[in-house]
């Protein structure tokens, strides 16, 4: 992600683009908004809003379903977003997209579909030690199903996957390598690339959760060669309730379809009923059509800035608020890991993080505490949990400086 | 459903509440637009449009996992939402309701999640001759799973299930009876209190697909004593991409989760994870805040309109439909159950239902035609597919008057 961001002089006016998310302009306890939780969920440009807005107002209908011309506009907007997302992350086929309800729904999908199909006994399901839990819990689930075996890639103090246990750890029983692109709660960008080459080496495939990578730096699926990439619309300036799972056309041909219901189907009946081709087979009921139409208005959005713009301010932001933060007294960085996308946390060595994340909302900050749904990694760092402030192309050195001041705050309330 | 209807007295004035959707102004074709669609999905009255755009404009975080304010508001609004559908519905607990993504989501939750815990190889499922595909598909795919088989309770030609036979085939190893309160392709009203009466006699638990149950009368959950309730928002005038699964609480409780990630979790560690109480373990990641929000101000909208209101208007248009469509020669209703909902769905002897619907198109009248997602039916009725106008409160006799008169239309283009 780096090489990308390296290519690319940022020329654009970011402070600029803050102006079109009015969610920033507002006051909360009576001073201005300081958003840092981006990696829960970041914010809105107005664009976007305003065309969900004149979708719900002049547009709406069923997709796929009418040849009424309400339901046929609303089909190609809705499809449209698919190519829009091919090209986004270099898809090589458009039926390579599948659409889903965020992140989430997109690895319960593999886990669920990819297991019954490719999963048996005795396998082993290889993951990070600093995973998400939406890319520990689905494999768990199918891997109790299966009587199949989850292995752990164990990571360095910094937070880097140690390569030789990685490669000791590849074997022919292992089905499948599913790891976070970026880890959320530490903001570890891990070698992806190297790693697919590997696991490749020996025909397994790898799942990226992609969840924390998309919205901060360029992604190309057929560079990286991944066999699988998920990732979620709200993350990334879109709408809540939608997603993306990209798969490699040889395996989602191959699967069976993971919900069951309208538009997956060819023939129904109750005798025997038979799929549609993917995408389709995979997108089961009325899906969520105004979230799908937004974020096809907010990769467009993203495209105008560059994402390679994007990389690149955010880690000179990263790099400010790395050596900001370093600059307390009692502040300890959790995850110092090489490489780094948008990811801040830490703690202090006497001060709670819920502390220190009340007295910084109480003077409009907002960040995250708690084990970020990554209890592993909260465990192998030694914490109880961390606080965190996540990066968003439109925060700026003053948002970092009110951060700093915050915690100085916070701090000096418990002296 | 029509005993709640005959309670009150229509003393809404429906045409000012029509011209709160502003999408039914428009002109398609050169004419005004008669919106016939809403079995597929309905329009958004301008104050949930509203809503929404507020959310995305001033409140947007991630809910239930941050301490900051704005992630506060977010929570308590998308939790507010769930007392609004406990109330609406009538459900004892909050806890019972859970948020999905639609109704196939729904029924794919307890047909994967409930099958998984209670349905056994050689239980049987029983489903109606006349269910959506949502209703079918997810079924079959559990029951190859475990190794059940489907049952199918038959109709007879008004579209009514055959009690007789429906009694005959509960038996011991019934797991469970799912059928929809109101049949999308038909409107058949089912006798589910009824059903649902004698099911329990046996101890065989019923769930009812009411997507096109709630949108136009009022439910009673507690009333019908069902055991699980599956709903959409988008069906009844709220946002696409959310749904309802009521679940009674002796069931949830001993289900497992059916998807793996976020906030669905207690404790995760690679050796072993703990589940969440219901309804958090049922909803894994970031879910659908800014539809959650939306339905919410959905369900406020149609209290103060009435649901019985609503439901004995909507039984005046659907008489008038049903005499008028009866005086055009030619014309065939199928589905003439002795209790119907919303529906008319009707064949031509000479013209095929997809000629009616484009040249009613032509004239800016929006009707689905098609199997509707429900392939067994048409089979059933012998048809390949049907016409359907579909009705909403926000219809009107003028709308009725412009389909009749296209259909007379079409039948003459083809004379």
């Amino acid at each position: 992600m780096a090489e990308a961001a390296t290519k690319s002089k940022v020329d654009v006016d970011f402070n600029r683009i803050r102006e079109q998310f009015p969610v920033l302009s507002q006051q909360v306890k009576g001073q201005s908004l300081v958003y840092l939780d981006n990696a829960a969920s970041s914010q809105m440009p107005s664009r976007v809003a305003d065309r969900i807005d004149a979708y719900h107002r002049n547009e709406h209908a069923n997709v796929h379903r009418g040849i009424h011309t309400l339901s046929q506009k609303a089909t190609d907007e809705y499809e449209l977003t698919r190519e829009k997302v091919q090209q986004f992350i270099n898809a090589e086929h458009k039926d390579e997209i599948i659409y889903t309800t965020g992140t989430t729904d997109s690895i319960n999908l593999v886990a669920n579909s990819f297991g019954n199909r490719f999963i048996e006994e005795g396998d082993e399901i290889l993951l990070s030690e600093i995973e998400h839990h939406a890319n520990i819990v689905p494999w768990q689930m199918i891997a109790k199903r299966k009587g199949a075996n989850i292995r752990v890639i164990p990571v360095d103090d910094n937070g880097d996957i140690i390569w030789d246990e990685y490669v000791d750890l590849l074997n022919d029983n292992t089905a499948i390598v599913a790891v976070g692109h970026v880890s959320n709660a530490l903001g570890t960008v891990h070698p992806v690339k190297k790693m697919i080459t590997e696991a490749h080496s020996r025909d397994i495939p790898v799942l990226l959760d992609g969840a924390q990578a998309v919205p901060h730096a360029p992604v190309d699926v057929q560079d990286l060669d991944v066999d699988f990439y998920a990732f979620s619309a709200h993350k990334m300036c879109g709408p809540t309730g939608f997603g993306i799972l990209y798969g490699k056309k040889k395996y989602l041909d191959e699967m069976p379809p993971y919900r069951g219901g309208g538009d997956m189907i060819d023939k129904v009946s109750f005798e025997e009923t038979t799929y549609n081709v993917t995408p389709h087979k995979f997108e089961a009921g009325t899906p969520p059509i105004v979230a799908g139409i937004g974020f096809g208005e907010t990769i467009s959005f993203l495209n105008e800035i560059g994402m390679e713009n994007i990389a690149q301010y955010e880690q000179e932001l990263l790099e400010y608020g790395t050596e900001q933060l370093q600059r307390i007294d009692g502040i300890r960085i959790i995850g110092t890991a090489k490489e780094k996308a948008s990811v801040l946390s830490f703690v202090h060595e006497d001060i709670h993080a819920t502390d220190i994340g009340t007295i910084l909302d109480q003077q409009g900050i907002a960040i995250r505490t708690g084990h970020h749904c990554a209890q592993p990694t909260m465990r192998r760092f030694n914490v109880p949990a961390t606080a965190r402030a996540s990066l968003s192309f439109y925060n700026n050195k003053e948002d970092i400086n009110r951060l700093t001041e915050g915690i100085r705050k916070a701090i000096s309330m418990f002296e």
